[in-house]
């Protein structure tokens, strides 16, 4: 039987709405049966996602990848049987289940007079669309993460693992039925035309979070309504200052570039100060050419490369002239621009027209440099002497990570749970006739606002 | 000189990015210089105030408000010379730069690893664009909250006072200069084609705010990428169920729907339990009749009130049978709507499905039914034994009131300084060659994750 996504949608707010009467604790347990239901689907599961993986394994799957069509990696992200890939996918919930609660958290209260109290408490958002690229058992992930913070919600995967994401999801939904939670709690969607019914249906979907490439997240911002939490570009910069220590540039310098390549955190461009240009730039070129980067120079930084003796390895294959979009493209691979400029100011406000607000680090021995820097560079990340790839939800001790937004509201940077909830206002009044707003004003009674130490709503059962 | 969209918002995001160096306590220095420039343009700007009324005033106003061009109310709005106003707002500017400083408070912090250390700071959101209909002194009111958070603005007020707000924006400016903030730190723009150009432009603009009225604030939303705050519809229901009681019932009905009947936390629809249909509603229907107030029956409260001995007044003209849409229009008048339903349950999805969840409230001695409809209605606000009229900034605590957001990311409910603010990361190294991911993972380095108790970010000067 097939839903329209109208349905999916409406199932979902039902799903996510009647929830609301379910103690937080029970979300724990679910987590708990999620993990037994898809222990005893796993030879299904695995089966089917032999099958995905069949039209790309073997011979088929040489000829795929020479072809172009389906990158090895692909391939191997595919595959949930590889490794101990299994378990640490289970354990992953179980990991989710132990996290701190993220609803249900007093973050405000106040007495406003005598028998009435204003309690801000975290609550789930509703409902989530969560689409993303390969990776089956990134639906288990998401699922986790959602049934944690207590919101519904809808996946979509690579059409890739499509076998295999259907069946996660059914394993889910059982384990979900056994806990009493709504069936339609997760759902899982397969086709793009179904994306892009439900990118219009605002009425029901409170947030979408993309993971993928560029493009597929482009895609979704343009056509959508409906906030989206996430990240187009990870365009990321190192500047080494005037007093850039050479040890610490270069360590830094080569992590933030070689460490992950493809990752969203990892360096593109190199910002050089102008007084170090022969000095700690000769270095840091020639650790980046013998790690294998390919360095895109503007004149100045490819003069003093060039002009070295004895010249650095790959030289002649590694070292070209920039051009000015070279500094706005992530190059996502061993490729680095570099440019050299006057300041930290300069350098500030090169980054601010540059990057795309996700993660910069300076290099520097000097405290007000790293001051300004941070203040100045308008990213969700701003470190100093540290590489750019420690941007991370796991690393910035959050256990897990939704995702990493550029968006400069709700959440920023690395998120956990925390950026999966936001919160509502209760008031009771306990006075014997209720309280009304008439009362109040001038020559009339006044508000006390009294903060009140609360770290839950006691009137809530 | 005039400057095009695009110039505008440029200089609008170059003012925030170099206002960054600046520290928080001169954009309280600031506040004051405003109010000092306000004054010294005193005269100038009520005598374009008065120029802006001209139009609507003396006989010439009567003319159009007979017309229906401009309602009296507007007129009244407008007027800046009218009794305290001007001294009002002056005030609210130095009631702002009392409030606490949003930004800069560390919310996160974790020592990493040793010498390795993450804060998440409060900062700025960026450049805010607010859009507004009449009451000039809302340019002010917004500037000085603009100002005390750290964002740039570029306000657009309603085109009735276009002279006083040009002059207001440029008294500020001079106040801003005088402080050595960027003149374009704040800008007023004047035209609706002006306010459609800008909200292309998400590149510069990180935050729509549009205060007024629900077509205003539903033009915006659907002609920009750019995250709009606020609301468009405020539809708040009351609830009386099984165990109310009659006097609650009474006041807090009529005070939700005729204190201020045309503000967005009024009520709009009153849902009757069945089991008092014929006890609490009678007394409640002739209170709001007595009132004034005009009810649209379903036909179980309909058939109640007319057979009502005697019958109440108003009786003839004030009561008419509900249509299907009755519940999902806001009135802004003395109308409600009334509906009987059989149980909490059947409450909490009427309000869900009809509510624009913004702020609803039960009158109820049953704590269970209090619980149950605080966690299963999904609104930025709700209530129990209290008036839907609560639901406003300054009556929760927060000094001042940016907006009311029924949106479900970010800011929800009344939204104070705090919805002005995001926060960003920020890591220092203090090892002596730096930190690199490299050297953490499996039988390398792990993470520390000890959090640190801190208030400000100590390498910030």
């Amino acid at each position: 039987m097939s839903f329209s996504a109208m349905e999916i949608a409406k199932a979902a707010k039902d799903a996510f709405e009647s929830s609301q009467l379910i103690p937080s604790s029970r979300r724990v347990e679910a987590l708990h049966a999620i993990r037994t239901g898809l222990t005893s689907q796993k030879q299904e599961i695995l089966a089917a996602n032999k099958k995905d993986l069949e039209p790309i394994s073997g011979k088929a799957a040489e000829v795929e990848v020479h072809a172009g069509r389906m990158s090895e990696s692909l391939l191997k992200r595919l595959d949930l049987g590889k490794g101990d890939k299994w378990d640490t996918m289970l354990q992953g919930i179980i990991d989710v289940a132990n996290l701190p609660d993220p609803t249900g958290n007093v973050t405000y209260a106040c007495e406003l007079d005598d028998d009435l109290e204003l309690y801000r408490m975290s609550c789930p958002i509703g409902v989530l669309l969560v689409i993303f690229e390969a990776r089956p058992e990134v639906v288990v992930n998401i699922a986790a993460l959602a049934v944690k913070s207590g919101n519904a919600a809808i996946l979509k995967g690579g059409k890739e693992s499509n076998r295999t994401t259907q069946l996660l999801a059914q394993a889910i939904s059982n384990g979900l039925s056994t806990a009493a939670f709504p069936e339609t709690y997760i759902q899982a969607i397969q086709t793009r035309a179904e994306v892009s019914s439900l990118l219009g249906l605002d009425q029901y979907i409170d947030l979408v979070i993309p993971r993928g490439s560029n493009s597929l997240v482009r895609s979704i911002q343009n056509n959508t309504r409906i906030p989206v939490m996430g990240h187009a570009d990870g365009l990321c910069s190192v500047f080494l200052d005037e007093s850039a220590a050479v040890e610490k540039a270069v360590r830094i310098v080569v992590d933030s570039k070689t460490d992950y390549p493809s990752a969203c955190n990892a360096a593109e461009n190199l910002i050089i100060h102008e007084s170090i240009l022969h000095t700690v730039w000769p270095v840091v070129a020639g650790a980046l050419l013998t790690a294998g980067v390919k360095l895109l120079c503007d004149p100045a930084t490819l003069e003093v490369v060039k002009s070295l003796s004895p010249p650095p390895g790959n030289l002649e294959t590694h070292v070209t002239p920039s051009a000015a979009e070279s500094y706005t493209t992530e190059h996502l691979s061993l490729t680095i621009s570099v440019i050299v400029l006057p300041s930290v100011q300069a350098a500030i406000r090169f980054i601010n027209s540059h990057s795309s607000h996700h993660t910069d680090t300076i290099v520097t021995e000097n405290a007000d440099n790293a001051s300004a820097f941070c203040r100045g560079v308008d990213s969700a990340s701003t470190f100093v002497n540290a590489s750019t790839r420690f941007a991370d939800g796991f690393r910035y001790g959050f256990g897990t990570e939704v995702g990493i937004s550029t968006g400069r509201i709700h959440a920023r940077g690395p998120v956990g749970l925390e950026g999966l909830v936001i919160y509502k206002y209760m008031i009771r009044s306990k006075s014997k006739s209720g309280h009304i707003v008439g009362e109040f004003g001038t020559g009339k009674k006044q508000f006390k606002h009294n903060l009140i130490h609360a770290t839950s709503v006691p009137f809530l059962v």
